[in-house]
C-alpha cells in the first residue's frame, strides 16, 4: 500500500554547512520545500579544524579515523552545537519551525558503539532503521516542526556517539517510509553523480545499480562516492520511494542524479 | 485561580554541569523529581577554558565581559553542544525523556540583543516572560518530555545570543506560572543562602526581601549572589509559587533557602 503523504529527507554535507553563502542559498531553497521535511547535516572540516586548533591529534588506524574522546567532544560541540544551532536559528528567521535533535534528544536515534574484531573505531555509533524512535519525529512533523539532525547519536547508556550523516539520513528515510512516501535527497558539491569525474557537466540523469557497478569497475565512481551511493541504494531497496543526489543550490530544480533499482 | 498542576523548573550552574561526579549526583536526584519538570543549565568555566585553549581573548569593558563573535561561538559549542547533549544522553540513560532546547529551537525563547547607551555587550540576549513561546513547551511537558535548556537564545533573525541561565530559569518559571503552580529551584555550590558567607552551615531557612536588603547592606550577601537573588525575588513577585536556593545534591531534601515576599 502506498502512503499518500510525501516526506522529504534532505542531507547536506559539511562543505555546505560550513560555507555561509552556500548555506544561505541552500536554506533559501530548503524553505521552499513543502512540509513535512527533515534536514540532516554533516560537519565536515569544521571539526577537524577545531581539533587542529586544540592540538587534538587525529588518530588513524588502517587508514581509518578513530573517534577518541577528545575527537568526540569536538564533534558534539561543532555538529550538535554550533552548526546545528546556527541552522536552526537561520531556519527560524525564515519562518520555518526548526528543532535540533541529536540522536539522544527524545531518544530519537539509539545507536550501538561499533565493534570490530581488530579495529577500535572509538565512539562511533551504528544504527538501524528498526530501532529508531519515529513516534515523536512523526508527532513533530504533524505539528509542522522541522527536525534538524546533526551526526550525533547515543548508546542509551549515557554515551554520545558519532554517526555518519549520510547513514542517519538514509536510516531516517527507511524508518519513516512505513508512514510516508519518502524522497531522500543527498545534497553535495557537484550537480549530481558524474560519468566523468573531471567533467562537472557529465551529470548522470538516472543511475541504475547495474550502471553504478560498471562505473565503480571503470573507476569513474571512486572513494567517498562509493559509501555514499551504497547507502543511497540501500535506502532505495528498502521502501524509500525516490533517492536523488544533487547540488545544494538546486534543491528544487529537476536536476541531479536519480537512483533507480 | 490556582493551577493545580505543579511544575518544577530547576537550574544548575556550570560548577555542577562540569563536574562529572556532582552532575551524576544531581541527575540521580533530578530523575526522582515528579513530572512535569524543566532543567536549565549554565556552562560556567568550561567555556572560559575552551576560550583559553583557543587563544580567544576575554574582552572586558567596565569590568563586564563582552560576548564577541568568537566567545559566542564557544558558548554555543559548550552550552548548547557538549554540556546540553551530555546531560540529555545521561537523562535518557535514566529513562527520562529529555530534549535539549536552545531558545532558537521551536523559537522557544526569542531574545533582543542587549542595547546600552555606552557599553556594547556583544551577543547577549535579554528576554521577557511575555514573549516566550510556551505553547510547544507545554505540549512537550504533556508528553512527559523533559526540556533541557542551555544558556543560548536567538533574536529571531538568525543570530544566536548568550543569555544568563538564572534569567532563563526565572523567565520560564514566570511564563509557565499562568499554566502551572511553579516551583523554581536554583541549585548551586552552597546548601543555600548563607547568613555568614564564611560559615557553610549558616544556611538561612527562609529569606524575606526585607532581610535580603539588610544582608546586602551588611555585606553578608554580595557579588554574584545579588543578581541571582534579584532574579529569584523577581520570579516570586510574578506568580511563581515557590523559589528555593539549595545544594545540587540535596534537590529532594527539605533543605536550602526558601524565598518569601
Amino acid at each position: 500500500m502506498m502512503n499518500s503523504r510525501e516526506l522529504h529527507v534532505i542531507k547536506i554535507g559539511g562543505s555546505v554547512a560550513n560555507d555561509r553563502a552556500r548555506l544561505t542559498a541552500f536554506l533559501d531553497a530548503f524553505e521552499q520545500v513543502p512540509h513535512p521535511k527533515v534536514l540532516v547535516h554533516g560537519g565536515g572540516s569544521a571539526a577537524s579544524e577545531l581539533c587542529r586548533k586544540l592540538d587534538i591529534p587525529i588518530r588513524m588506524t588502517d587508514g581509518r579515523r578513530i573517534t577518541d574522546e577528545p575527537a568526540l567532544e569536538v564533534a558534539v560541540m561543532v555538529y550538535a552545537g554550533l552548526i546545528n544551532k546556527q541552522i536552526v536559528a537561520r531556519l527560524q528567521a525564515r519562518g520555518c519551525n526548526a528543532l535540533g535533535l541529536s540522536g539522544a534528544d527524545l531518544n530519537a536515534i539509539p545507536a550501538r558503539q561499533r565493534s570490530h574484531p581488530t579495529i577500535d573505531f572509538g565512539y562511533v555509533g551504528d544504527i538501524e532503521a528498526e530501532t529508531l524512535n519515529t513516534y515523536f519525529i512523526r508527532r513533530l512533523l504533524d505539528e509542522q516542526i522541522v527536525p534538524v539532525f546533526p551526526a550525533i547519536t547515543h548508546d542509551g547508556q549515557g554515551q554520545l556517539l558519532n554517526t555518519n550523516a549520510d547513514t542517519i539520513a538514509a536510516t531516517l528515510a527507511i524508518a519513516l517510509a512505513g508512514h510516508y512516501t519518502v524522497e531522500l535527497t543527498y545534497c553535495f558539491d557537484k550537480e549530481g553523480v558524474l560519468e566523468n569525474p573531471d567533467d562537472d557537466t557529465s551529470v548522470i540523469d538516472s543511475l541504475s545499480r547495474q550502471r553504478y557497478d560498471a562505473l565503480k569497475q571503470s573507476g569513474a565512481i571512486a572513494e567517498g562516492m562509493i559509501p555514499k551511493l551504497d547507502t543511497a541504494f540501500g535506502a532505495l531497496s528498502r521502501r524509500v520511494q525516490q533517492v536523488r543526489i544533487k547540488g545544494a543550490e538546486n534543491l528544487n530544480h529537476h536536476t541531479g542524479t536519480r537512483l533507480i533499482l
